[in-house]
């Protein structure tokens, strides 16, 4: 039931749009869901995209214009005139207006805006530009349904139609008072078995309203949506008047990005980037990563070469220097990923000595396991002497990796700094220069014994 | 406006339960959000949290249970009869419901149903155990409202009226035929507009009705309702018969759950486990990396072991083992978690040319500038023969790495296999094994001439 996109259907399309075969397209295309054109449209090249787009209608172009890949979407705009452009912000959401208009230059807005000949979205659209595209102010739509507190109900389901007609998707009716607070909310369900007569202010909810202000960060509207479980969620400005409205749409994508960047920042990449993000701006992102790694190498080599006495006296210590120090990477990056994620989840009341004591018996556990087997395996290949170096050694990182990897976001968080950067080039860097001191040390000393 | 939950708040609180203040409950904690009850409850005790949760009315109880904290859920019901437990479900959304009997061992679960008084939520709630719970069957609730095709609006409204009762969120109502079939869905908003007499079947929308089968898994779920934007999603049989609906809270949820699971995947933890899982539990899901770990120790070890005669020679050959397998490590982790988060956003016809020459472009550009810094510190520290040495093999290391952090998550991928399985000891441990080999062999080489 679900239209599937496959090869062989877009390399026919392609095929057709090339004999500008419209009739195929309308019986092929135009009727499916704006979400699944917008998805074939993402595989053409310009020509061809725009050979589609302007066979929907106006409705469905608007539509599909946000649900196109980011680059796509730039690449397309950028093909259109100002007054292209206009035309197609008169039918989208102000938000999505407001977004795409961000994109462009201070010149380039004010030419796309002389051209909208509506000026009431003109208007909506340039106020949304005002507020920081990472805050609530920045999310929000200026669509929403609004009653007032003393309207009948009659009145009420008048002044809805005439909004109505502005606002795709219905879910709540905001209620104000008369100076435009906010001071409840009424569900469509219990207007629509609402006597013609009783008033709004009979009718609505007022208890526990849930609103985030237009100065929020964009992460903590998606706590409080979530946390609230909301669809949608009032936006007040700092008198609590009612200024928009955020969907739960824009939410998901929200809380998507964070995850995005949290398994970047811990894959050691700095800025959230795409995949296909400039070479240039990919090396910006990973290259001061690398040099964190480069400097833990270079410290490394020191701890390493004050050791050189004994490596030149037994060269097999050297055989087991990457086993140490990938054991105690492993076993850091885990030990904080596990913090880290304890964290996100927003448990305020942490308690440290808890959770570091139950990673450090994790990590004795590991440990032992670990020792052991590397005990038997090195006696049999290396002599007894190294093994006991090895095992004993390893044991040790092992539970020092564990408590460095679990302290490190602890203390990050505490100075408000983002844990996941724990988690990655920086735990492991660490990791390996305290596990080289161990392994050498433990070394010198039991072969000096 | 928003209550924030202080340590100050707690403290108070818990005297007051001690003194059994209803009074004071009743004024400081009764009136918030349930949302915000249930936080409070995660910070009690059971017998503090049981003191608050008898206090609250039938309806907040049902919502502050969902709330909970999922190991304060189930201490708290374990300490209910079963008889309780079933006055609590027969307040629940059954999907609620069938989760929390689907925590119990099937003795448990046929007693509390036979304490149940409701038969009609008690063979909704059995019939949802059917489901596997990573399904769309598993995940629905049987609370929808539906409307029949050949209705006039006002008989529609008295049977809606008649089904609202038992359905808090009303979003849309599924228009079905005589036999059951969905066929389409109608707004609350046109509903609302519509003439008494006029019939919901000129009155519904019948294109591009999405809905998912029973059996589609929950990705599958979170997949169709994110791209097309819904905040409720019909669920049907094989017969396309209308059985349930899936709403937007629960894919958030997922949503996150799959980022974790991501997230601790790449960090070298197998299973899905919480921060406050047991310690076997734990030990169980760290240890196969670790072992992976290990065994790619064990083979530098036997690398380097064959290049023994080198590092007696030159013994500062060994200084630099932890530099080239930590950057071959980092360089590797970032090239695979660029194309494991490229690959999740589902972009089906990726060109692995195309991708895996960007990275090795990248890997050219970030060798060249790693490998210069690394020639004049060793430069500077060590002779220039293993300047030379350490430069030459970070630069070939490098672009290795990054060749094969692109291309195994692409495999994988190939192969139905989750690629996030590369983003971490995997690559970590082949790039180490492989760049060894490269550092050791340079060294050999250019020692030798």
């Amino acid at each position: 039931m679900r239209f599937e996109l496959t090869k062989d259907f877009l390399e026919e399309l392609r095929l057709e749009i090339k004999k500008q075969n419209s009739e195929w397209i309308t019986e092929k295309v135009l009727g499916l869901h704006f979400a699944d054109i917008a998805e074939i449209i993402d595989e053409l090249n310009n020509d061809q995209a725009k050979y589609i787009y302007y066979l929907l209608d106006e409705d469905q172009q608007a539509d599909v214009l946000m649900e196109l890949e980011e680059e796509v979407r730039d690449r397309f705009l950028k093909s259109l005139s100002s007054k292209e452009i206009a035309d197609q912000l008169e039918n989208l959401d102000s938000d999505d207006a407001a977004d795409i208009l961000g994109e462009l230059s201070d010149k380039e807005i004010q030419e796309v805006i002389s051209h909208m000949e509506d000026d009431d979205a003109a208007e909506d659209i340039v106020d949304l530009l005002n507020y920081d595209e990472d805050t609530a102010g920045g999310l929000m739509q200026k669509e929403f349904i609004q009653a007032n507190l003393d309207w009948p109900v009659d009145r009420c389901l008048v002044e809805l139609r005439r909004q109505a007609e502005d606002v795709e998707q219905v879910y709540t009716i905001y209620v104000v008072d008369r100076l435009n607070k906010l001071v409840g909310f009424l569900s469509l369900k219990s207007l629509l078995f609402a006597q013609p007569k009783s008033k709004i202010s009979d009718l609505y909810s007022h208890k526990n309203i849930i609103s985030v202000k237009t100065t929020d960060s964009s992460e903590e509207v998606a706590r409080v949506m979530d946390k609230y479980d909301l669809v949608t969620v009032p936006v007040v400005d700092f008198q609590n008047k009612l200024v928009g409205r955020i969907t739960i749409d824009d939410i998901v994508d929200i809380i998507k990005e964070e995850a995005d960047k949290d398994f970047q920042i811990a894959s050691g990449i700095s800025e959230k980037v795409e995949a296909n993000a400039s070479i240039w701006r990919s090396s910006r992102s990973r290259l001061p990563w690398l040099l964190i790694g480069m400097f833990g190498g270079i410290l490394g080599a020191q701890v390493i070469s004050s050791f050189e006495g004994g490596i030149s006296e037994i060269p097999a210590l050297a055989f087991f220097i990457p086993l140490i120090t990938a054991m105690g990477g492993n076993v850091g990056v885990q030990s904080s990923a596990i913090v880290v994620q304890y964290l996100a989840k927003g448990s305020q009341f942490t308690n440290i000595f808890k959770r570091v004591s139950k990673e450090a018996m994790l990590g004795l556990l590991n440990a032992s396991i670990c020792s052991s087997i590397i005990f038997g395996i090195a006696a049999l290949f290396e002599n007894t002497t190294l093994a006991i170096v090895v095992s004993v050694s390893l044991f040790v990182v092992i539970v020092f990796a564990a408590i460095i990897g679990t302290l490190i976001p602890l203390i990050l968080n505490k100075y408000k700094i983002d844990p996941a950067l724990a988690t990655g080039p920086f735990v492991t860097t660490l990791n390996d220069v305290i596990g080289l001191f161990i392994y050498f040390s433990v070394g010198m000393l039991l072969y000096n014994m």
